[in-house]
């Protein structure tokens, strides 16, 4: 049995218990929270919770740690500290500090003798991993990565911080013309504006005035101000009973050419519809930190991404059993 | 470099050759036939063509062996006899006989200490690889595949067999309501002629009797009877003008669900489309011989396959790059 613990119990620790719960070679042993360890009820019987600050007196009873924080503050701090104890997985996403991330993170782990799998999930994760694949097949072509239908938890937060807005909630949503003129092989140049379109649902504070918060909202620079943008007013019961969900999904095409003259197309796509965001990812990350338990196993250690991870280390089958069924 | 050689000059072969040109980090060093090499005239001018005894005399000159022979007699010999002298890639795929194939050239790679990959391409390949990626993922969930809309050489091979038929052409098809119904996670039963149907187009034989001809192919077992098949009668020209071409594709997608009851349902989907099968199979090869080269400099030896392959091997890019740009 792989001994789990998770940092940090909120949507994502949630998942990641859930999904440790489908993976018969797994056991949460731990869950690790900053809040009154006497405060959070989870779902695992078998399993404690415990203080953050107790976690390196686990270093013997855990095998992976999956660290289920924020990218902004927690895990830039998180992940280096841990993978001097423990092998870690974190779901790191702020793409333009991966390679930042990365590097503290290796020093740590390199030094430790420790494995660190950092951003899985699926963007980063999946849809990175399918990114590479495609590229290397086809060199000689283009990828395109289109996002939604889903609830972009930042843009969902920023209209709520417009004075007169109750609660909010905003879909990303992949433009159907778009995603065509890509699969045609046609290459097209996309603006922002021709990929995708944004979809508001709005609860407004009693007196508030709805035109200008629209205003707000569609004028708002890097939001939406680069976004043809829909703003629904709705009730606060419409909000709850129709967009309580948080899912998510989208698509990777890559086109590219083959023969001696690039005389023959192909499209290759990857496309994920996901009820729950945050289940999903989790679902990767436990994945990931089979393959992280297997690496250290072997005596590997360091940073590593979904890119530096034999596929067959994130099943459980035997590769025996993969070659016979799955290949 | 890395030099690469090949085995065998048919529609593979081929596609490997223009797949190299794409990768500027490999060269075609020599192809070797079974035919006279003065007969077989090839793409790249800087190589060499010569007799497939010769090749162990360019042990030291080449890196990756690529052998492009069938899978029915060729490489079940081929590839054991050649992993004693090289590392080689091939595209194996008699799903059913692959434990058998990666035993025999499993014990001669790592005799040689050679890397062998086997199985190579898209089914083999690269639908194995996804349908092994997202059953990781989803324990809880099912996958299916189909294939087409493509050209099976197989079951044009079987109508040609047939008395009165001069030329003909077999697609596979996938059936839109059976992709649908997988998609809506409905976890349907399907049976064979529910998932893809089969249409022909026959040339006859001057004086062959048309409906004999047709009753012939929908009543093949095995081939034809448990599907629904349609036949069409064309000319000779309309054959070689619309129907030259060996397009092929198809879906793998798995549906499953997470959360603590299984609440949540997701939908994960692969997708191929190409103008060219063994064009795109040869670039999926030719990708594997790259990461055939780094596990053997790295001292690993003996046979992998898609799943045994850390995916960043397959790619020209560093780690660095990977990470930065694709992650």
């Amino acid at each position: 049995m792989i001994r789990i613990g998770i940092l940090g119990y909120g949507n994502l620790g949630k998942g990641v218990e859930c999904a440790v719960k489908q993976n018969p070679d797994m056991e949460l042993a731990a869950v690790f929270t900053r809040r009154d360890p006497a405060a959070v009820k989870i779902l695992t019987q078998s399993a404690c919770v415990a203080h953050a600050d107790e976690a390196p007196a686990w270093k013997e009873k855990i095998d992976v740690m999956i660290l289920c924080g924020g990218s902004a503050t927690d895990l830039p701090a998180q992940t280096p500290a841990f993978a001097q104890l423990f092998n870690v997985v974190d779901s790191f996403d702020t793409h333009a500090k991966i390679p930042e991330h990365f590097a503290k993170v290796d020093a740590a782990a390199q030094e430790s003798g420790k494995v660190a799998v950092i951003s899985a999930g699926w963007d980063p994760g999946m849809f990175s991993l399918n990114r590479m694949l495609s590229g290397a097949i086809l060199p000689e072509g283009r990828d395109y990565t289109f996002w939604g239908k889903g609830v972009s938890q930042g843009h969902s937060d920023a209209i709520r911080r417009i004075p007169g807005v109750k609660d909010a909630r905003q879909y990303t949503i992949p433009v159907d013309s778009a995603l065509e003129a890509v699969r045609s092989g046609s290459n097209p140049e996309l603006t922002t504006r021709q990929k995708h379109l944004r979809d508001c649902y709005v609860v407004l504070e009693d007196g508030a005035d709805a035109s200008r918060v629209e205003q707000a909202i569609v004028t708002m620079p890097n939001y939406f101000a680069d976004y043809d943008t829909t703003v629904h007013f709705i009730s606060e019961e419409e909000l709850k009973r129709d967009h309580s969900g948080i899912p998510h999904g989208g698509f990777v095409i890559r086109t590219g050419c083959t023969g001696w003259e690039g005389e023959n197309k192909h499209v290759i796509e990857y496309s994920l519809k996901l009820d729950s965001n945050p289940e999903f990812t989790s679902s990767v990350i436990v994945a990931c930190a089979r393959a992280a338990f297997r690496m250290a196993q072997e005596g590997q250690k360091g940073c590593k991404t979904v890119f530096d991870i034999p596929p067959a280390y994130l099943s459980a089958m035997s590769g025996e059993e993969l070659r016979r069924l799955l290949l």
